[in-house]
């Protein structure tokens, strides 16, 4: 692992690294070191480790929660090189939709695939950051959305430091089986008008978790529209599972 | 309306009252009158005003956010006289019942009858607490589950003081149509193996709020196990919305 830049805004130390060629961004509060529970990140399609509500809900869990925050970029996303199989794919895919394929499936196996990649890859940023004198080997809580969620469904099922996750928009074709391996406590946001996401596939997503405590939260709107409200009860959640 | 004691307790004062025949409790905090948003709670089936969680979710939503909050008994139930008409329904249903009806719209019908006499009986009380020197005529929150949704359902509808509502374990057999005319914010919350709602009635009625700003909040168990996060979750619902 190695740090590459350091900055410093509203109390939040921003620490960019790479770490075997994954380029990632560990948020961390202001202060001395200390071992505080860490929140993963995962980014959405398209998006990367410092998207701006990326930036922006990792600050507000150091701030507000006292966590640290990691986010690396996907493979194919944000820093990383062109992945010429998964563009490959990708752009398939998209001559598949404009051609009437439902899109649901395409998505769900285009996730799988990158999921083999980024399971131990995640797995590997933990290692690493756990080490941090501003992190330490404290408990280890999950946050994705969308692809965030594809990915990071397999991620926390498969990851015993993961005590607790918010997931949300992503349905059950690709992540069913991986979800009724996971135990702990799961927040899953549903978007009731969702045009990626057929609802009774992210009503079954939800089913399929084997977790004792899981809560729903669905609200009407688009894929994009998750609540101004969600943050802070993300913030809660965490406080409330890894505190 | 008439008070017929008021004792107090942990910051609150308790007003028992009656107003035309109907036994009610209003909750204040202590101190000095003053206009403040007010709660009306409406209690389940079998339970009366004075139910031990009508009594610890008012001294919350008194005690944590400043509000008032009445409560009333439905006709039928607690200090209220027994009602013929309804005992005569409630014993057919039941037989009903035991010999295979489906409970749901047995269930929703009932509540249906009911609602046309609790409607217009919650209005009146509105009327006269908001004369009360501690709550006056501020905004009006509603918080009801499973019969006090079949019943606030309506009562929201046809309430222009009621801002917000929290509603939960009801379904869309009896309580649609209103639904489709509440505009107010609205939480609602659904058990996910409620043994009395089938799953698919609550989303139903979720879907049905005329809302544009609605939450549904689900967590896995049965019709009586709403977890126990969830005053918390109303009270900063209420808060956001009645503050």
């Amino acid at each position: 692992m190695r740090f590459t830049s350091r900055t410093s805004s509203a109390g939040v130390i921003e620490h960019s690294f790479t770490l075997g060629g994954i380029p990632g961004v560990l948020w961390t509060p202001e202060g001395t070191a200390a071992t505080r529970p860490l929140i993963l990140l995962g980014h959405g399609g398209g998006q990367h480790k410092k998207a701006p509500d990326v930036i922006a809900r990792a600050h507000r869990f150091v701030t507000g929660g006292g966590f640290a925050a990691v986010a690396v970029d996907v493979p194919g996303h944000g820093d990383r090189p062109k992945d010429e199989e998964l563009d490959r794919i990708a752009t398939a895919n998209q001559a598949r939709v404009a051609a009437g394929a439902e899109p649901a499936p395409l998505i769900a196996g285009f996730q799988a695939l990158v999921a083999r990649r980024t399971v131990p890859e995640w797995r590997a940023v933990l290692d690493a950051v756990q080490r941090h004198g501003h992190v330490g080997a404290g408990p280890v809580g999950y946050w994705g959305v969308s692809l965030g969620c594809g990915l990071g469904v397999p991620f926390v099922a498969a990851e015993p430091r993961v005590r607790a996750a918010v997931l949300g928009l992503g349905g059950a074709l690709s992540s069913a089986g991986a979800a009724a391996r996971i135990s702990v406590p799961v927040e899953f946001l549903l978007q009731w008008d969702d045009e990626r996401v057929p609802r009774a596939q992210g009503l079954a997503l939800f089913d399929a978790f084997g977790s004792a405590e899981k809560t729903l939260h669905a609200h009407p709107g688009g894929h994009g529209d998750l609540p101004a409200s969600e943050p802070e009860d993300s913030l809660r959640f965490f406080a409330r599972h890894l505190g």
